[in-house]
């Protein structure tokens, strides 16, 4: 089995050194934990809550950001999956890369966009990358993303055996004892498509928005692993998942996630 | 709103007039709990667990059962949803139809099969139907079909409000605490689509399988409205839904469960 890890932080909007530091710390605490993977939240350097978009261009600063992932990675002997603010020319893109310390192993483009990111981002067009690291093929998409199955399903076709996903859940009410729809989601996609998906969340308020705290890391079956905490503090998430179980697609002993599908009756 | 109820039947294979009174019983008492809708289990007149082919083969007998429900629907002013063994030429179906008072509304297939069954079945090619009745736009699929998000998908783009789900689901060993990953999925599967979904379980034991009591209404938004007891015993779940809400797709103030989809990007 191979040790994960989420990372739930608290950022600030704006506050880019602050929030590198909180990534760069948790990537540590990752490694001492024994973690060989860990991921960060959405936009984990510049926050989320831009007040327009030229905010969000002049926090753009990918470079240090990227590459002090891949120094943490180095430093600690891991992969670290985090969510970014890249500018691409004139354009912004609400990004996240897969690095280790050899650098960035893969690099994606938010798709689905959510609330007003449409007013700051141009919305990425290629589907999860899925790439081979050192703990197991990761696919890797960003918060909403996740809310497609068919999204989970490009990347568990391209062999991903954990879906990577940096996300900042809003804050929304749900009835007393239940877990936010956006974990069900989470879970469900898991066991539809028989991938571990590692969510890190964000807690705490930042300029009137406040986050779910749902970090959680599902098993390829639907069930917890570990999390979410869905309290308002910062942490690590962590389990222990057998990676490669990911690749027996068999349900029961006579279906099989992948065959048992009727695409050709799907429209 | 509207009032709607799932029954969670004790079911015994073989036992068919047994069988089709704890149906007839369950939309009488739904009738008398307000419910304007009912759904039975799938199988709900053979039972599931056949020793083969044969034993099948000479317990189907639809036109009675369907007959009955009919008659039912027509005595309590109710619409009725509910699986049984269909045949068909020389071809057994796991089946279900819509039926209010004046007759069948729709009929359907199921497309996905489980376990033994394609031993028994021959599986539908057809789309869940979604049909016009007094409580609104009612979409029907069979138990394992509800773990396709595709096929609720396919429902939910032909107007259905409410999907119904006859089913059996099989117990299984789960983590201590956590719902059965099958009310899981079909949470997502209605906040994926903005659709309520109604499903009807089994519960007990039959010949060596026992059932997992999933008998739940699940909201549009993905949150329960009724249910799970996953206690082994029979007994109607009921919720009141505002089965019209279930045609505003919009998420949020800013995002919508349809047009937010990429299906050019889909593969």
């Amino acid at each position: 089995v191979t040790r994960l890890a989420a990372a739930q932080l608290s950022l600030t909007t704006g506050d880019v050194p602050g929030n590198r530091r909180s990534g760069r710390d948790a990537v540590a605490a990752a490694a001492a934990r024994g973690a060989a993977l860990v991921v960060l939240p959405e936009l984990s350097d510049t926050g989320y809550v831009f007040a327009d978009r030229l905010e969000a261009e002049h926090l753009a600063d990918p470079g240090p950001t990227v590459d002090g992932w891949v120094a943490a990675a180095r430093e600690f002997g891991m992969v670290v999956v985090g969510g970014y603010c890249d500018r691409v020319g004139g354009e912004l893109r609400n990004s996240a890369v897969v690095v280790d310390g050899g650098g960035v192993l893969a690099r994606y483009d938010k798709v689905h966009l959510w609330g007003r990111e449409p007013e700051v981002f141009t919305p990425g067009t290629a589907p999860p990358p899925v790439v081979d690291t050192a703990v197991g093929r990761v696919g890797l998409l960003v918060c909403y993303d996740l809310e497609f199955p068919e999204w989970v399903r490009l990347a568990a076709d391209a062999g991903a055996e954990v879906v990577a996903a940096p996300v900042n859940w809003p804050r929304a009410d749900r009835p007393v004892g239940e877990r936010p729809v956006e974990v069900v989601k989470a879970q469900a996609a898991a066991a539809y498509y028989g991938v571990h998906v590692v969510v890190a969340d964000r807690c705490g308020g930042d300029r009137g928005t406040t986050w779910v705290g749902g970090t959680c890391i599902v098993d390829r079956t639907g069930y917890l692993a570990a999390g979410p905490s869905l309290e308002d503090t910062p942490g690590l998430v962590v389990a222990d998942v057998d990676v490669a179980a990911a690749r027996d697609k068999r349900l029961g002993s006579r279906n099989h996630l992948f065959t048992d599908r009727r695409p050709e009756l799907y429209g």
